[in-house]
C-alpha cells in the first residue's frame, strides 16, 4: 500500500489517498485543540495515544459485530480506513450529565441518566457545531430521515458495547461523539475516531477525568490521562 | 366575575385568580423586553395592542376548530382565560428563515422552507431558553412523549390556520412561539398569547417587519408596527 496525496488536514488527523481506491491513510497528529480551535497546543505523544486507543476500540466494536471504516493499524500513529462521504453530523451519546448537557439543562454534572440520550450537532466550525433537531437536519439536507434513524440506532449500539467494555476497565463512559459516513453503496458506516478527544472517561471509583476535559480546563497532564486510558484498555504504551 | 389575588407576574402579563375556579384574569402590560430581559422599555399602548391582537387570533383559531385557554376579552387590556398547568416548553413553528434559525443553520434570512419546522425550547430564563430535543424533554421530565406529539401536531395546525389568515391580510407569518398547558383533566391546551411579541410578521410585498424585531433591533416604532398588524387583522384601533 502506497500513501499518496493529502486529501484533508483537520484539527486532529491528516487523511491521505492511497494507491487502493476508497482506502485512506490516516495520520493522527499531536495537535490538541478545544473550544472550536480557540485553545491550541502541540502535545508530543498525543497522536500515538489516540491512534492506539482508537484502533483498539474499533477492533473491539468489530469483535462485537459493529462495522466501522477501520481496516488496520499501520504504525503507532497511522491507520488504514475505508473512504466515506462524511455525513455532516456529530452524533453524541450521553450516559451521564457533563459539559454542554449540564449547561443546557441545568442538571448536575455526574447525574446518571436512566437511559442513554442522543444528540445531533451540525458539523460546521463556522457555526460552532450547533445542536440541531430532526427538522433542521431535513432543511439542511444533512441526512435522509432513514439515515437519521440508522445513526441513532448505531450510535446506541456502539454505546452498549463501549460502556460495558470501559466499565470492565474501571472507567465510566460519560459521553462521546461519533461521525458516520456513506460508503460507495450509500450504506451508513461508523467513521472518524473514538479516542479521549471524543469521549469523556472518568475513573469509576474516584470520578477522576482522564479525557480532553483535562486539557480544556487545565486540570493536569493530557498525556498522563490518555496514557492511563490506554493502559486500562490493555494497550501497549510507547516511549 | 371578580378579579382576586395576583397569581403570577411575567415580563408581558399579569395573571390573577378569579372567584371562578380555574378561570384566570389576564392583564397585558406595557413592558417590552428582549434578549432575555437585557433590553427593556415601557411602551404605552403595547398591552392594549397585544391584548386586542391575541384576542382576535384566539377567536380566529376557535372559529377554525382549534381550542385554546381564551374565554373572552374583558377590556382593551384584559382577558379571561382557562387556568392550566403550563408545560415548560416554548413550541416554535417556522415557515421562513429568520432570527436564531438563520444563526444556527447559516441559511439566509427570508429563505422559504418547503415545509414548516417545529422547535422545542426549554422555558427557563436562567438557562436562556435553550433549544432541546426529544431526549432532553424526557430527561427534564418537561412533557410525556405522547404530549410532545400532541404539541407538535397542534402547533402545526395553528400554523395552517394563522398562516392563511395572515396571508389574506397581506402579512407573512415567518415564525411564532406557542405555549401549552395541561387542563384539570390532563389535556394539552393552547395557552399564553399570540401577538407581535411572539410572532414574526412581515409585509407580504415589501418584507417590512412589523413585529418585536422592530424593538429588538431598533428598526422603528414598535407601536406603529403593532398598530399596522391590528389594522390589517380588522381590529379596532384605540387612542
Ligand atoms: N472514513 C472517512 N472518510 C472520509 N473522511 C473521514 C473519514 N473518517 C474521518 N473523516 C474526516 O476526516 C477529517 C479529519 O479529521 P479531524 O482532524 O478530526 O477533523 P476535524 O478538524 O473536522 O475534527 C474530518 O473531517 C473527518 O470527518
Ligand atoms: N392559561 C394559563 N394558565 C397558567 N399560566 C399561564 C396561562 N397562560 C399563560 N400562562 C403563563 O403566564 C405567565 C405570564 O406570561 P408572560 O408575562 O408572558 O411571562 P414570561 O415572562 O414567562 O414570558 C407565563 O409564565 C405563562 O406561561
Ligand atoms: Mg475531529
Ligand atoms: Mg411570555
Amino acid at each position: 500500500m502506497q500513501k499518496e496525496k493529502l486529501l484533508y488536514e483537520g484539527k486532529a488527523k491528516k487523511l491521505y489517498k492511497t494507491d487502493e481506491p476508497r482506502v485512506l491513510w490516516v495520520e493522527y497528529k499531536d495537535d490538541a485543540t478545544a473550544f472550536n480551535g480557540e485553545k491550541k497546543e502541540v502535545i508530543t505523544g498525543k497522536g500515538q495515544l489516540n491512534n492506539e486507543i482508537s484502533s483498539l476500540l474499533f477492533q473491539k466494536l468489530e469483535d462485537s459485530g459493529i462495522n466501522s471504516h477501520f481496516l488496520k493499524k499501520l504504525s503507532s500513529t497511522e491507520q488504514l480506513v475505508q473512504e466515506t462521504e462524511i455525513i455532516p453530523l456529530e452524533v453524541v451519546v450521553r450516559n451521564i450529565v457533563a459539559g454542554s448537557l449540564q449547561k443546557r439543562t441545568g442538571l448536575k454534572e455526574g447525574t446518571v441518566l436512566d437511559q442513554a440520550i442522543v444528540e445531533f450537532y451540525y458539523k460546521d466550525d463556522e457555526l460552532g457545531d450547533p445542536l440541531i433537531n430532526n427538522d433542521h437536519i431535513r432543511i439542511l439536507k444533512a441526512a435522509q430521515p432513514q439515515e437519521v434513524e440508522q445513526l441513532k440506532k448505531q450510535a446506541l449500539a456502539v454505546n452498549e458495547t463501549l460502556k460495558e467494555h470501559f466499565d470492565s476497565c474501571g472507567l465510566l463512559l460519560v459521553d462521546f461523539k461519533l461521525e458516520f459516513g456513506r460508503t460507495a453503496d450509500k450504506q451508513v458506516l461508523l467513521a472518524d475516531e473514538i479516542s479521549p478527544d471524543t469521549c469523556r472517561l472518568w475513573d469509576k471509583a474516584t470520578k477522576e477525568k482522564f479525557d480532553k476535559d483535562v486539557f480544556r480546563f487545565g486540570l493536569g497532564s493530557l498525556e498522563e490521562g490518555y496514557t492511563e486510558i490506554l493502559k486500562r484498555l490493555g494497550g501497549a504504551v510507547h516511549g
